[in-house]
Order: C-alpha cells, then structure tokens, then sequence
C-alpha cells in the first residue's frame, strides 16, 4: 500500500520543524511540492534546503508541479464554486502524482507550512482522491507550528485572555464585522488588510509577516497608531520580495 | 541579565518537541517544574523524561515547586477573582524561583504542555513579576504543537472548513450556548463533558484524550452516537489513572 504524510513544517523558521517531523521526512521516498508561480519561488527554495539540512543526499525524489491557477476574479459573490473548481483541479493532480510518481511500496509527502489543520486544502483534496478511487493509499498528518502559535510567541502573548475565547478567522469574514462573542480574533488570508476597517475603535493588534525568517516584522500596539505603520511596512516589503505572507491577532477591549 | 524561555513541549508525544525547543533545552542551566499535586505526578515525569532524553546529565538543575491549590470550590460566579488570586500566588512563586534559584547570568525555563499561547498562564505570570520589579530578566517563547493541533491531526480533519471561523473556547463558555457565528468550535478545559448538552444536535465531535502518548483515546462520529461512548472510555481512563486530559472538536453541520 501507497503511504503519504502530510508534514506541518512550520511557519518559516526551520528549526520550528518536529522531531516526528524529521522523522517523517526521512522515511518519505518522493516529496511532491506544488509550486504556486514565480512570486513563491522563496518558498520553494525553502522547502528544498529543509530537506537538504535532514536528508542525505541520495536518498529522495523530489516531483515538482504547478499549482493550478485559482481563479481570483471569481473571489466575489461565486467564492465557493470558484474553490470547488480549484480543489477538483488540484485533487486531478495529486491523484495524478500519487499514481504515476510512487511506487505501490514507496512513501510519499507533501509539506505543509504552517498547520496542516489551519487553512490548508490538502487534507480536503486527499479524502477527494480516495473518494475517487482510482489510487490507493493511506495517509497520516504531522501537525506543525502554525502562523498563528508562531506570530503570538514572537510578539510574547497569548491567543486567549483567562477563561475567554478566541476565533480564527478570514478576511473576507471580518470584513463583514467583529465575530460575535469574541474580543481576541486572529485573521488570516487577508490581502485586503481589513484590520484598517477597526483603526477608530478600541483595539490592539499584533502583526507579523514572514514570521520566523529573516524577513520577519512584527507590528503591535493601539490599532490606531499601528495600522498605518503595517501599511507602510506591508506595501514596501511586497514591493521588495514580490509576495507577502502575514497575520494578525485583533484584540478588543471588553466593553464593560 | 537572566534569561528565561517559555518552551512550548507539545500535547504529550516527546517527538512533538520542534528543533527549536530542543536549542532552547540545551542553552537552559534550571528547569523550573511545577508539579499540580500526585494526580499529575506523570506529567512531571513525562517532563524529566523529555529532559533525560535530549541533555547530557549534569549539565542543568531542576527546581520543582508545588503549584498552589487553586480554589475550585469558588468557581462559580466567583471565578474571575479566584483565578486572580491564584496567579498572584503563582508570581509570588515564581519570583522566588527566578530571583532564588536562577545565577544572574543563567538561563531557566519553563516547560509547558501544549503551546505556551492557549489557555496557559505563564506569559501573564511572568509580566506580572516583570511589573513588580523585585526582579529582572527577559524572556522569549518557543512554540509548541498544542493539544488542538494534534488532536485534529490524530483524526486527520482540519480544525476549520473552506474560508470560515473556527472558535477555540472553554467547556463553562460551551455550556452557555454554541458560540454565535460559527459551527466549529474546539473546546477546552471541560472537566463537565458539556459536549452532551448537544447530543440531540447535528453536530461531529472528534475528541480525544492523553494525545501522542501510549494512552492515547479518540473517538469520532455523529455526537448523539459518540457520546455515550465517550463518558464511558472518559470515566474508565480517568479511574485507571488517576487524572484526564481532553480536548475536542464540535463540528455543526451548516444549516444552510
């Protein structure tokens, strides 16, 4: 039987990768990794010096394929069935890689960065594989220090406040207002910084981009003073790398 | 200057620990282990074991402390300041142990299960004796897979689905309703099962128990069939040893 892992490997910084993680690693035959276009041409070369730091050379494959283009102008009211085209393309693709490009004996992986449980569509698209049929396999998930866990220990707070909740969330959600019932919200996926959306109101945010590189920054304090700085840092580190990858945490102060 | 690290050491497996924390272990001269009484006596051992394993002996101490009692008895509506109480206690102590224990240029640190960002006290202990000012030190944070992450990656689920919010609460917030906006919600700290409240709703659980460890428990499906297997396996595993802990995932089905 075909065996996959799929390998949280951390935020960014290789030395939040597991122990089980190393040792997923190292009984992986072929790592297939998705490349998303030339802007995450970093986060390629990432992923490959991971697997030179762990792994004697020799010892592994490494299958490269293009992500398919997900279909941004759709990302409107038609969101849902413009990711349900996007997964389906995917899961064409991974069944593809599994079938042709490890043997019936052998191992494969994909690496996830982050959290493989966090906003990561490749748990999703391999229960679409299987559904399918058409390759077997059996799959188990490495979890891995998300953005989240790694942006609040850079910034040296928690995600809760004693006793109290805290939601993740996108975006696109917070866009349509505060989460109900929830004063410590933490965004991701939010291209839009619609943290600017709450600058007049009673709020403190914790930023962070390329959290655990040597890219990092990190932003917090009074949303009001904070906004403006994170647009000016956000806009010139993305004009320099080409891409940006960040998130927030958004805490409110209770209003009794 | 004294240093110290919050070193996040995962849910329970010792392979959760990331390469990072393993650095941190090593640069550490005292472990500071505060031990909640005989029922976690494991835990304290799972501890030391984790340090047996990773540090040539003789190159650190341990200092354990005892943990004060925290007042349980007073937590109904007086929660709040019973747990203000009980962290005031816990700066007292760990003071002591800094200000005692620790050489002016030495390195300890604090080992917590999980990750040191969900409903763990030590970053607001260690302000709070930073505030005090009878003491000085920096501190950092490492990351640690927390027991949300290796619980839906024992059950290979995601903790979110496809753009929407996911909601990590405590069992006395559950109890008060399911949190508006949201139908999936990871609950932790429930001592009361309040999971059976919603036993006659359309709701998954994915719950599991002593995560990564050889005691691990998990159970999955609809609530209404899983719960009763759950109090059964909960009550069974927590006479056999004494104490629990638990975690899990609600997961409403939309009613769009």
């Amino acid at each position: 039987m075909r065996k996959i892992h799929v390998i949280g490997i951390g935020a960014g910084d290789p030395e939040q990768l597991t122990l089980q993680a190393v040792r997923a690693l190292r009984s992986t035959d072929v790592f297939f990794i998705l490349d998303k276009g030339e802007v995450k041409a970093d986060l390629t070369r990432l992923r490959r010096d991971i697997l030179d730091t762990h792994l004697p050379q020799g010892t592994y494959r490494v299958v490269e394929a293009r992500d398919p283009e997900r279909d941004r102008a759709a990302d409107g009211a038609a969101y849902s069935p413009a990711v349900g085209d996007w997964r389906s393309a995917r899961a064409d693709i991974y069944e593809r890689l599994i079938a042709e490009e490890l043997g019936e004996e052998e191992t494969g992986a994909f690496l996830v960065w982050g959290d493989p449980s966090l906003y990561d569509s490749t748990l999703g698209i391999l229960e679409e594989v299987l559904e399918r049929d058409a390759v077997a396999f059996e799959y188990d998930v490495v979890p891995g220090i998300s953005s989240v866990s790694a942006l609040v220990a850079r910034h040296r707070t928690g995600l809760n406040r004693i006793a109290r909740p805290v939601q993740i969330t996108t975006g696109r959600r917070l866009a349509e207002g505060f989460p109900e019932g929830v004063d410590d919200v933490v965004v991701m996926l939010d291209a839009q910084q619609t943290f600017r959306q709450y600058a007049q109101e009673d709020v403190d945010i914790y930023w962070g981009a390329y959290i655990g590189t040597p890219d990092e920054i990190l932003v917090s304090g009074p949303i009001a003073e904070a906004a403006p700085r994170i647009e000016r840092l956000r806009a010139g580190a993305r004009e320099r790398k080409g891409w940006i990858m960040d998130t927030y945490l958004l805490r409110r102060h209770p209003r009794d």
